[in-house]
């Protein structure tokens, strides 16, 4: 397996949220929710995650309802959904946006 | 109440959504679920869809995993969150797109 697939266990996991500001680890994956003023922010930030996650060829579940963003499901599929380096590595990049 | 927001009745509804192709009724309003080939060509159909909601000044719920995107919860809170000529109107647009 290539490093950009490192599996992560429980402690490295704690860590690296520990690190990470509003990102919980829930059954299916990394999640952060997100609130911004209006429709065109919260759009306008789940277009750069788009991008993002697109960059990465690694794409999490995403929700929106108006100002609200949820972005969720953030796990490996190519390591039997476990989470990995790349996780962490999108999370961090989503959370500089 | 304005014309914009006319509470649509059982009829109504069904009578729209039979010339509506993929919108169903739910709890929460209506839905519609729509797959592409990959992220690049979901993401930019949902983009037209942020667009257009934003025109209409109507959001519905956004949910996309990959190819995968719902739109849902498409009903008017003005009006008691029930289905209104305005959810039917923005329906079509999307259906358009």
């Amino acid at each position: 397996m290539l490093e950009r697939y490192k599996i992560l266990d429980t402690d490295e996991i704690n860590q690296a949220l520990s690190e990470l500001s509003g990102w919980e680890l829930e059954k299916d994956g990394l999640k952060h929710e997100f609130k911004f003023h209006n429709f065109i922010e919260a759009f306008a930030f789940l277009t750069k995650v788009a991008i993002c996650a697109e960059k990465f060829n690694h794409h999490p579940e995403i929700f929106n309802s108006y100002n609200k963003v949820i972005i969720k499901g953030l796990c490996t599929h190519y390591a039997g959904s476990k989470i990995t380096t790349l996780d962490i590595d999108l999370a961090k990049e989503i959370s500089k946006l």
